[in-house]
């Protein structure tokens, strides 16, 4: 007879239950049995919830939550000789296909055949006991907290930012959007040698957490009208020069025209943020300037392991983000709760369940 | 007493003259005195003559045009060491500073000092004597012509574009537009490795003269309503498959959002043409594929030296873009043709002045 | 009953037999069954002949020879996706692990866990039936011949090698030793855009070869006497130039002297033969002209599909290289005959078993 | 009349004396004229002082002394904009030509037409005033002292070499000898987000300084013999895994060998030292290991500004380096002290002269 386990489980669009689903075991000698410890809210759950799909990923079939987890290894396959039981991971949640180019190129966050958890139909790791193949764990050092592993996703998204800008010693970087994206986009920057990084947003309380996450200057665009003024005083803050480096973690037309005017020559514009499908672009600046704009889309090879180290060795601290905490049980509550104070949350974690 | 030579003016928008002109004489040691014997007419002298300005730049005062020369170097100064006496070479028409760190980065082409010939207020090439520097210069061999040499100017675009996007060995690549630009474009990336060329045009003329300039495909957009139509259209002459590299050499909005939507994932777009400086652009597309949008301007280090080299192999074959060929005096009527003409013209040659 | 079949193994140090081992069945549904059609003879497989070894790798059980190979797809796994029974395909020998760092950065040729055929203990392709995974297959063109295909195993090493050197349009390169391998890296820079390929070799017939493999110049380094007037020489057929990139496909000390020494400054030199661990090695040289010195093991992702659009395209003609064949009943006498007439054979190819 | 000034000038081998000679005046509108403030001994000007060559270099005139110098801005020509008359700044001591490929490509170190500092025949900084163009000072800030300034030469060899090497974020970097460059070569590293760097030495009181240029592990091979067991060694400290990047600031045989040896599969190996011309190589080491051996030569375009950088936001604190003082009246003594006792000298400055 199959053991069951409770899971957070977004039944359709609008209905979040916990319900019982099989514990799985292990079939691939290079899988591992995790239980999760620690679980991030991630804006793309609550996307979810509230409207039922992103983009062409739609909640067809009832769907397990979760993706941004830590956990314990307490089971491992025939072959598995990266971790061992007992050992604390953070989790990268998706899985591409092993015969797919993009895989073997590097770049597997491009692969067609991802299984990515809680992206449909995919179930996530809102469980108690999770599989997942022994290279896409990345271990935790004794001093490294599960809750601190479970904040290796979203701080995998701005690894991977910085790595595709190519961000390096001594450059200037501004980034749009002091949520959680944004403030572990610019942590990293710092931490890879930008000397300056500067933020850009409408709340001030985030404003004010950024110096916590390697913010030199800082910018409230409430107070300004125009993009022509905003670029005028992002030069300002940074002394007249103009950003090398520009990361738009909103999605919002405003910050995508301000960051691709206020690019240096020659620099590079990341699109990290989603929002709308199309834009009013400002299509005649990236000429003359010759500026690199880079699509960006979750992570890839390395990522995650970099992502671990920059909290081990203490270049990132992404304590400050966690503003709220619910238990497992208690799931429902988090993403509702998600829904209603949206601004004031930056970060939730769900822990167990025990 | 100042020697004279006849210069071909743009004395103000709309209205261009012979006029008399000082021959320069060389008073920096690295510069070469050359005589022009061939000069092509671009689509920014013609827009200029229209339009009075392109952007920033504007036509204030009485501006000597043509920046697509070859010439016979005729002086050399004392410290000369590249060129000699006799030597027949196309001339690089823009010459930065030698002391801003765009030029000793390679990208000079984003040099803030730039001088370019016939952009305002520097005066072009369209003279008998010309000043340039030996290392703006780039030797042409005995079997290529002074005509060719002339269009060493817009192929160098096309070179600088494919470098951009790393045109490399076994990748498939569209281009949009197959006016001079676009056909160069299109060459250069055959003869760096691309196994296969696409071609979008909305005129069958054009698009038959691709298959000499790399083309291995052809889609006439004029038969297809609508940028998902032609998105299908693209993919089905290349059997299924997307093109890893997209060139836009229009700027127009149409083939903007269709280069994006077809390019693979993981690809690049390089927008090489330039039309109005706001599209509606999707923007979304580029996160979830992750492409790399590059900007393109003018050309940089070692590109005029490898597009003579591609002539002079055999790689690329510019011969068949001339249309149409005028004596120096007539250049103000070549110049009113190209107007009133403008489909029907590929590429207009001023011979001279004797 | 396990269905058998006729194998060509290397039962020890010196000798070779035709011995009876099982059919392989299809278990993974990624992998496919494989007809054997042609297979070259490689240098390593002399080796491991002659001397029972390589380096680390030391012949200690009966082990089937062969890695050079091309087949007929006759049954697929049921997942499998990228080819179809009834296609012709060059093999790719070497499966590293799935699930290691190096595989999923592109550079599996490093992966520690690499199952490489006919490197001990794996065997190799000389049999009837073979499996391999589908993404180690790259499919033939109609036009494109099994012994094309079977020669697609050293012009991936060529591949690697300039992709290494990163070979691109108007580079100066020389190639030492005109063996299959260096014509094949030769053939590849030329193809990649080089624009002027000097072979250095002792043998005039192979040097002679070397024009139908990209050679434009030629050095018999026989007739010369020591490594100054060597580097002389080579200058002298380039014009006064010296090579942006240079390969060494021989691995003997002179030659490695020389490649460094007449290396452009800033160039980039390439190890790709093997011969003693040590030499007498001009360290000093490669300081003062920021040279690259760049190890190169046999291939990695993407240089099998690269070597066959290669052929395809007819951008290499590698039909020369062959200079004897033999059948698979007499590839005994094949390996003996490459030691006997070593300097004479170029390739030698075994057809079948039928 | 032209104004004299005290210069230290190396008459010829072995002979050092103070002498007269003029003070420059601004021809090129571009320069800028400097008080020199402090200036390092770098250990090839002592090697001058005591061989007469480096290499090609060979002291046939008198030449004036040093290249590691800071100084004060009390003259800017006509076209100057990028210092001010009482700016403080590093000098850096190399100046290619400007009409150059390679200056136009970003490495002018390689420009055969460099006039660099104390590299005969051109003369050094060891006067009062001297003359540079604008773009190779950078000024230093308030709080860097002229001390400092005169230290980021050496850094600026750190610089490039971690910048040939592309050393980021979480790699493990291995450096072999702990003098001056040694000691910020591994710093810079350290700065660039190495995770561990490994310094190997004969002499324990350099390494005990090391841990101030961010080692995090020593070994002392004055105690092991042979190289594969100071491989194990290094293997050892650093927890059983291999460096991805070895400097080698020696140019010791011994070195060479153990730090190609060491060298993880796929990493880099950096030739910053120099030695002797010739070495036993473990050439194959590189093959199946697929190593970069890369040689490296001075500093290039942004690397000085780089320095300069490093020192002023704190990430490298040179300093601890500065084991001796001397006046510009006592210059030969300081030269004299270099040689007798060379190694227990890190760096020696010489003030002035006032």
């Amino acid at each position: 007879m199959t053991e069951t386990q409770e899971a957070i489980v977004l039944v359709q669009k609008g209905e979040i239950a916990m319900e019982k689903k099989p514990v799985p075991e292990i079939t691939n000698p290079h899988y591992v049995k995790l239980q999760i410890k620690k679980t991030g809210i991630c804006g793309s759950d609550v996307h979810y919830y509230v409207e039922g799909s992103i983009g062409d990923f739609v909640v067809k079939e009832p769907m397990v939550l979760g993706h941004e987890s830590s956990g314990l290894v307490v089971e491992v396959g025939s072959e598995v000789s990266r971790v061992r039981v007992g050992d604390r991971v953070a989790i990268e949640p998706g899985v591409p296909s092993r015969y797919s180019d993009e895989t073997k190129a590097g770049r597997y966050n491009l692969c067609p055949h991802m299984q990515f958890a809680a992206t449909p139909p995919i179930d996530g790791t809102l469980v108690k006991y999770y599989l997942a193949p022994e290279d896409f764990l990345v271990k935790l050092p004794d001093h490294v907290s599960y809750e601190e592993g479970a904040l290796v996703e979203p701080l995998s998204v701005g690894v991977h930012a910085n790595k595709l800008a190519g961000v390096a010693f001594n450059q200037r970087v501004a980034v749009f959007g002091a949520g959680p994206v944004g403030l572990l986009t610019g942590a990293v920057a710092r931490a890879f040698g930008a000397c300056e990084v500067v933020y850009i947003d409408v709340f001030e309380h985030k404003l004010s957490l950024s110096s916590s996450f390697g913010g030199t200057q800082f910018v409230n665009s409430a107070k300004i009208k125009g993009e022509d003024d905003l670029v005028h005083e992002i030069e300002r803050v940074l002394g007249g020069a103009r950003p090398d480096v520009v990361f738009d973690c909103t999605g919002a037309e405003i910050c995508i025209r301000t960051g691709i005017k206020v690019c240096n020559a020659g620099g590079t514009y990341v699109q990290v943020g989603m929002g709308h499908d199309d834009v009013n672009f400002p299509i005649g600046a990236i000429g003359a300037k010759e500026l690199k704009v880079l699509g960006c889309f979750r992570y890839a090879f390395g990522d995650y392991r970099d992502a671990v180290q920059l909290i081990a060795r203490g270049d990132v601290n992404v304590k400050p983000l966690v503003t709220h905490r619910f238990k497992f049980e208690d799931a429902k509550a988090a993403y509702d709760f998600n829904i209603k104070h949206g601004s004031e949350v930056i970060k939730t974690i769900i822990s167990g369940p025990e």
